[in-house]
């Protein structure tokens, strides 16, 4: 029989996702399930974007071009220009979902042994991609004390060798909920710009800033634009994670030349997901304004009802919909699989995301877990009281 | 400035988009093209199918099961049954599109080095994904005299070394329209079994048999179903390329295992593409014996015409919708260009895809071309009558 490849074996099962199995056997048991774990929001998708879907012209659904319907990418040029980002439509290539950005970025900038600079901790997923080109993940470690801010630029240089080829960011930041300032990117706009780096940065919850905070992209930093590579998606902005549209995006022409072969070896992202995404950036503000408003009052509920909770502390995200949560337990593995398998409080319990999997050694994150704020205010409260009376009784629990 | 990696810069742009800009400005100048070149169905998608996604409740476009909606996966159960292919919902993880399910196979059975065995002429697109995963296409010739029926397999057996990992087919066949029988299966199914490698088969185009044929899929053969690797798609079978809606399938679990890790890392296939595909799968046998009608009836216009042309030669393709073409010309890069710069009579011209991509050495393709029937029978004759006054005037035509 033949034998699975070396890389095959090698991609992670995320620390969530073998938690599953046991969530399941939970729910069979009728046990109600807060799932602070996934970044699912229960936000209703823009109406007005869905019914341009049901309405439009699909006689032939035929193959989109491979960079993605020209409309489309004229219309994301306007949408952009709105956050102070100036592309043409040849900038961009409409991609199956952010992870497929982040498979032409990893596969078209990095060659096998290069590193990629990544704060920590930081999204799992990336792994997966760093396993499939043979690159290495090389992480720079960020703190909960300060809210995991931007490490000092001098962490950074010092982790550079004749192999560092990209620095990475996600902004604001899954796991931490962190939003990078502008000079926070600047610092490291230098650093790539004096090693000749790759600036790759996941915008995807750019929409998601709190406290009168804007959003500043990478795109805007001029003076290194040949650097920098922007992945995007659709999945968050409008609630629409199945969609499956997300986008590759730099002035590079060479990387995007590299790029559009790769897309054009995979033929075309989705026809019903771009009708439907065009549709979307027509989304009224006050769409955002209602998102916005909610997911605010869930954010300060659910981080000032943790910090309430003896031995728990939650540092307050200023952006996306995480935040990461330092817990008074012996292992975050263990405690999450307890929650599943052990714990009920009037029938219902929480899951969490332990936060092992986010770090490059899970020591690092055995008394951390991630949680979102994805869920309705109510949800929220019983969630924190579930994690508040599991914490009184879990026996791995360390003062 | 930071630069391209290797393969980025080994990326192929294909024969076929280098040939576009030249129709574009073709079609500037008032030329109608009759685009024998590609693989886009002028068919009618089921109108069911897609009205099941027009009145889908469609309330929030979440992330799907990584592996597929189970309903889907269900269904798709009941529709291979009725092929003769015995699955369930696990031997199944949907895909965005037959592209992405070449890619997993690639990655997760292969290592770099490795070397895959292909009969050629073969689809382009390909050698992008052996790009990708470093690996290596190696090619068994078939011949345009016998159809490209399968090499003799003493051919294969030649060409296995201990970097041989794998066999893959595409059956019916793109680019030469050649369905492969039971028979010519099984002995690839005795060298794989024996060299104990694994044996891929594109099967996208399974319904477009002719001459009352039957397919006959690798999944029938059990003795080596952990050999198997069958990669499918909905893009030809209901005319929706741009659903980006595949499947991987195989009964080998440990291959299905790291596959799922890394369907897992990409989150999730198209959730509007899913609900349409799941729909299509009740689509009625009127509407497949309509389009395998009109079809045949394409393909029979269509060879008559060219096989009526002085010089040309082109065998009854016995599955898909293409077949290749043997021109009386010095060499058909050039000739597919010359027919979009220089020709047009009465104000069209036929646009073809040069063979020189389908061969592992361009100079095997030089006198061929694919061609496809996926035009309407005026559109076909039009396009014949084209090709032959062309072939009058062309300046590099050889006897």
């Amino acid at each position: 029989m033949p034998q699975v490849s070396q890389k095959g074996n090698k991609l992670p099962a995320s620390a969530i996702r073998k938690l599953v199995p046991y969530a399941d056997a939970a729910k069979e048991r009728g046990i109600k399930i807060y799932h602070l774990n996934i970044g699912q929001p229960d936000i209703e998708t823009p109406v007005e974007a869905v019914n341009a879907l049901r309405h439009a012209d699909m006689k032939v659904v035929e193959y989109t071009n491979s960079a993605g319907n020209m409309s489309y990418r004229k219309k994301l040029c306007e949408y952009y220009a709105k956050h102070n980002i100036h592309l043409t439509p040849d900038d961009i290539i409409v991609t199956n979902g952010g992870s497929e950005a982040l498979q032409f970025a990893f596969t078209v900038c990095l060659n096998p042994g290069d590193e990629v600079l990544i704060p920590e901790p930081y999204y799992t997923n990336y792994n997966s991609f760093a396993i499939q080109t043979e690159t290495t993940i090389k992480t720079i470690p960020s703190y909960i004390e300060n809210g995991f801010a931007l490490p000092p630029i001098e962490d950074f240089e010092k982790a550079i060798t004749p192999k560092t080829k990209a620095i990475m960011v996600c902004n604001p930041n899954n796991p931490t909920g962190y939003l990078y300032s502008k000079e926070e990117l600047q610092t490291l706009a230098s650093l790539a710009k004096k090693y000749d780096l790759f600036l790759f940065a996941d915008e995807v919850y750019r929409e998601f800033c709190y406290d009168g905070r804007k959003h500043f992209s990478v795109m805007e930093l001029s003076e290194i634009s040949q650097n920098v590579i922007l992945l995007d998606s659709v999945s968050k902005r409008y609630s629409a994670c199945g969609a499956r549209v997300g986008m590759f995006i730099s002035k590079n022409k060479d990387i995007m030349a590299a790029a559009m072969r790769m897309a054009q070896a995979r033929l075309c992202p989705p026809y019903f997901g771009q009708i439907f995404a065009e549709a979307a950036v027509d989304t009224p503000q006050s769409y955002f304004d209602a998102v916005s408003k909610e997911y605010d009052l869930r954010r300060k509920t659910l981080v000032e009802g943790i910090n309430k909770i003896d031995g728990c502390f939650c540092p307050m995200p200023t952006g996306a919909f995480y935040t990461m949560i330092q817990l008074p337990i012996d292992d975050s593995d263990k405690f999450c699989l307890w929650l599943l398998e052990h714990f009920c409080y009037e029938g219902q319990t929480v899951m969490l995301a332990p936060a092992t999997g986010f770090y490059s050694e899970p020591e690092k994150g055995r008394k951390q877990a991630r949680i979102t704020y994805c869920l309705k205010i109510e949800d929220l409260q019983s969630a924190i009281k579930c994690l508040e009376e599991a914490l009184k009784v879990y026996p791995g629990r360390i003062k």
